[in-house]
């Protein structure tokens, strides 16, 4: 499975998101992603030293600032 | 929907995005976007420690730089 | 009006541009610019900490390391 | 044999990455990678200071945020 | 002129190139750009606080870590 | 000579990379380049503070995290 149809087969459930910067790390429902793993999500928290800091509610992220994506079981 | 299609939603609308770099987020009214998510936004002010600093008026962000977008209630 | 028509508009006119790395503050004449928002300043001047410091005359800013563009009044 | 033909060729065995930003280092089965250099990796470890630190399990990396790509014998 | 023609009028002339970085600053003859402002310099010397720092002699510059470009009279 | 001719005709020969990042210079023999600079190093030394530090034998680097590619004679 390409890295995008991994990406795709994650809709609907919980990822988490590490993104490029100050250690930004997301949780959220993946909504959707395109091509460019620009990424849509909706009830997102930021996650700063493993504890849950702010809700953000519905975020869109741009792709190349993503460092990594897990799905969080 | 698509990333791209939830950002060309928010157009009149007010967003949060937050920048690459010594986190600059910005405020202001989504007034234009395309593919890349660069980002024509209006009446925009900066945002230091939760608080409002610099009023920066109308602004052009390379969609690139972009961290995180997010719609203000 | 789109991001990079605005930015077209802006040719003729004193713009600042906030570019990646150590807070780089340019401002200058927007003499062109493409559709990678690439730019061509001239009579260009670095300001830190709100004071012009050095003239560098003529530039040419890679656009994917422009941050925020803003015109200058 | 060209960048891109080398990454297929260590599909099925384990890689370590060197991702931009503070100095994260992954190892992990390599299960698929596209032209952008993005990858599915499995079975994947954090390694600070030499040492595994986190599980990770299955992990999407960004390819334009990984720095270099090594196989691991 | 749009800036990939100004980068090519500048072609056998000495230009100064601020990289991405620990504030990288070089200076060279500029041989060849491409349109993704890759560049190919000789006689390339580093510049640390003004100073002339090592001589690097022939380098290939990639476009998206260069900040910006001056010509140098 | 445009930029990716010149580094083709580095293939075989040894360069020297500086990677972005903590300052990551690598050392090695060129193997193979593609367009995007994407580089195949074989024969691979981490050089840190002028010294080589870590042999790390073949090694994919990804094109735009490179910042400077030197001959090394």
């Amino acid at each position: 499975m390409f890295p995008n149809k991994k990406i795709q087969s994650l809709i609907g459930h919980k990822i988490r998101v590490e993104m490029k910067g100050d250690k930004n790390i997301l949780e959220g429902i993946l909504t959707s992603a395109d091509d460019y793993l620009n990424l849509y999500l909706t009830s997102t928290t930021e996650i700063v030293d493993g504890e849950r800091k702010r809700v953000l509610g519905s975020v869109i992220l741009r792709g190349n600032n993503i460092v990594m994506i897990n799905p969080v079981n």
